[in-house]
């Protein structure tokens, strides 16, 4: 089932750079190169060469030296997809990439599909799957937070969690199980206290990792940051304040309608999502005859809400927007009330804010936008505000859409576990729960999957990875 | 004076791919890795590994693993610069190709200047002037013809040249120096004509070299090709089917002003920069009475000159617009007259044209640009006109604008030498000529050189080389 035909690719960015590197990896990925190299003494055979070595010489064709490169040499098992690997470190010009390419198709490789390095190292059993899914990501990431949690996934943090899960789960169905064998004893190996306890444990671990989702993608693709409030109150000012407090604006999203406008910063390490949304750029009043249901949506994607309010206007009115907000926030959303224009507010208005009735998820702060005063208490509230430091350091977090929906899928099958404790049902449909639940998790680390998941997995890294 | 510090860059194409190469060059190249590199068992030194090995572990600053990498070890003198080299390959996200940098810096390593790498290669004896130039010309090269001349270049093709010819010169300066010592006793060691002969020969290698830079230029940046001829005769569908005739369009360019428009297509391994001018566009006729010389300086810097005719029109009509482009002609420039529309055409005029009276640097093809038909007959006769194929095969050919400006003085140089012996000069006069001629020979390959010609030169380098 395994192609063992050898491929090659570019592995470092497109585009010309001072050096490239084309990766070959496969049973015939040294004997290749070993057609297409020449020492400079002409007579060092590459074929010979121990593994984890460096030559250096040219790349030749049809007697016509293309470049000169340095070959490294790896040797099966001990590369990164378990095969015999050469990488070819040549001069980053577009054309000589490919002529290289071009050369060693001739010589009998193939084309490397997207990721195809990559399955092919969980295919030769050199990482699980999440492991494998988590190099995409270490790729993909562009902030420290959305790094750290990548790589450690990479490193097996997330099996590691699986594979605890389930093993408590096969201890679970061991003891029921064996209640099976002798059912017809009529006898109660496992302490039904024991097993729920035990369930409860798994159901919630299973809980904690499918939650974690909404913060793992949140910190893979930006905290999403909603900035509201009535039109000139300071949102403007404020987004670009924050955008200059770090120069690093890492891309200008367009929604899929223009209305919407993202901008993600990566500030101290953690990257933001910020959006503002036409709607709620008008009085929320008017958002609500117009009854923009959209712009509500937009606005409850955000993990973190900042309603811009003007001290310069009185309490009364700064009181209703904060009301008419709070209303539509979700219990989880948080909400920084952020008091703008402090230099200039109307002393009793800032007095009312400083005395506000906050809820656990609800902040304020005090700034002044134009001067750009207080704006790092701001940054600090939204840090805190998603808790990402206790998060990224201990807990493991979920950050993958697959993982998250097997996730579902695992925590409701021991739900249905625990709800058959609690109905007396008979052992061989709580072995059948917590099989099915087993499975699931079988399809995170990949211990049980197919060519189509797989498929679909690796299609979306780049080639040469 | 060679700055001792170890430098460090990103060396593959910026922006996030597979994976990416940080290149770390000087004396403490491979101690300040040691210091942020962590072998699998944590237990290998990396300064205790030998040369040319590859080691797999990983990137660690204050305990938090930054990456898993590979690092290849290069040991001085065996390595690009000469120095220590150690290459971190790591998976090529920017951010974690940033993270490394900053790491190395915060060790001891200073970010490289533009070409520092290649800089310190000629510093430190590895390649000559002309051949670290030549590095600069592989990266960019983007059709094969270029590649070729740069790799040449590199590999020291050119700097043999000159060395032959500073070979000729000295024997030459000897012979008059000689005379010199003995100059009281009016003894005549060396004979003129044998001299004269000497300096005809260096003076035909240096006209020859200064003269290869119009065809090294083109050949390099795209050989200059102006599709001109009335409206409506087929010139735009002529270059539609060029541009499709192979699709890789190296780049779209603008020139100064918009009127202008530049395609560089990569056909059969030679970069063609075909050109149209507004004002050529309009009647031949229309244009000269708007006396349009600048369109007229753009069809003088081309080496080739496709003049599209209509052969739907009488034979006379056309000649009259052929005769009046070859007026506007060099000598040295290349005419394809491009008869369009055979499909359709006046029996007569194809006849006439058929027959027309061509010069050496003239010649004829019979197309059907609508139905695609002979183009391969343009294309043959374009790569026929340009004479490349003898030319990158076996001469050397300049292609870097600071060698033709030495090239021309050094020229001058031995003109000189040819005029003083004729009119009986001197010998310390013409031994001053020869000595200035080997002067700017020197300056080519770096034997005589200053720091302000290598900052000019290298500072065009991309970071990283």
């Amino acid at each position: 089932m395994l192609d063992q035909s050898t491929i090659c690719a570019i592995s470092t960015s497109p585009g010309s750079g001072a050096i490239a590197v084309i990766r070959l990896s496969g049973d015939d990925a040294i004997s290749i190169t070993g057609k297409i190299f020449r020492s400079p003494n002409q007579t060092k055979k590459i074929e010979e060469q121990p593994a984890n070595t460096l030559h250096f010489g040219q790349i030749v064709s049809k007697n016509e030296v293309i470049d000169e490169v340095v070959v490294a040499l790896f040797r099966a098992p001990h590369s990164f997809t378990g095969e015999d690997i050469v990488e070819i470190s040549c001069h980053g010009s577009v054309y000589i990439q490919q002529r290289i390419l071009e050369i060693l198709v001739e010589n009998g490789a193939r084309l490397a599909r997207p990721g195809e390095y990559t399955q092919r190292a969980f295919l030769n059993g050199k990482m699980d799957l999440s492991q494998a899914e988590a190099v995409a990501d270490v790729i993909a990431s562009s902030s420290a937070a959305a790094h750290r949690l990548a790589l450690k996934q990479m490193r097996g943090g997330f099996s590691k969690e699986i594979n605890q899960l389930r093993e408590q789960l096969l201890h679970f169905t061991a003891m029921v199980e064996l209640e099976l064998d002798f059912s017809e004893e009529d006898v109660e190996f496992a302490d039904r206290t024991e097993l729920r306890k035990l369930a409860e444990k798994v159901e919630h671990l299973l809980g904690k990792l499918k939650n974690s989702f909404h913060l793992g993608n949140a910190i893979k693709n930006g905290i999403p940051v909603a900035i509201v409030g009535e039109t000139n109150v300071g949102k403007s000012t404020l987004l670009n304040a924050l955008l200059n407090e770090d120069k690093a604006i890492v891309s200008d999203i367009h929604g899929t309608t223009r209305d919407v406008i993202e901008d993600v910063v990566n500030i101290h390490g953690t990257a933001f999502r910020f959006f503002d949304t036409a709607g709620l750029r008008e009085t929320v009043d008017k958002i609500e005859t117009l009854g923009i249901e959209r712009t509500y949506d937009k606005l409850n994607a955000a993990t973190v809400v900042l309603l811009v309010v003007d001290t310069q206007n009185p309490y009364s009115v700064v009181k209703s927007r904060i009301d008419k907000i709070r209303e539509r926030l979700a219990p989880d959303q948080q909400l920084i009330i952020v008091a703008n224009k402090i230099d200039s507010g109307l002393e009793e208005t800032k007095q009312q804010l400083t005395s506000i009735q906050l809820s656990a998820h609800e902040k304020i702060v005090f700034i002044a936008a134009k001067q750009k005063e207080n704006l790092n208490e701001l940054i600090d509230l939204m840090t805190v505000s998603v808790n990402l430091d206790s998060a990224s350091q201990e807990d493991v977090i979920v950050t993958n859409a697959r993982h998250f929906e097997i996730l579902k899928h695992a925590h409701e099958a021991i739900v249905r576990v625990l709800n058959g404790l609690d109905t007396g049902i008979t052992g061989d449909f709580l072995s059948q729960d917590i099989r099915e639940c087993l499975h699931y998790l079988g399809e995170i680390t990949g211990e049980i999957t197919n060519n189509e998941v797989l498929g679909h997995i690796f299609k979306n890294f780049c080639i040469g990875k």
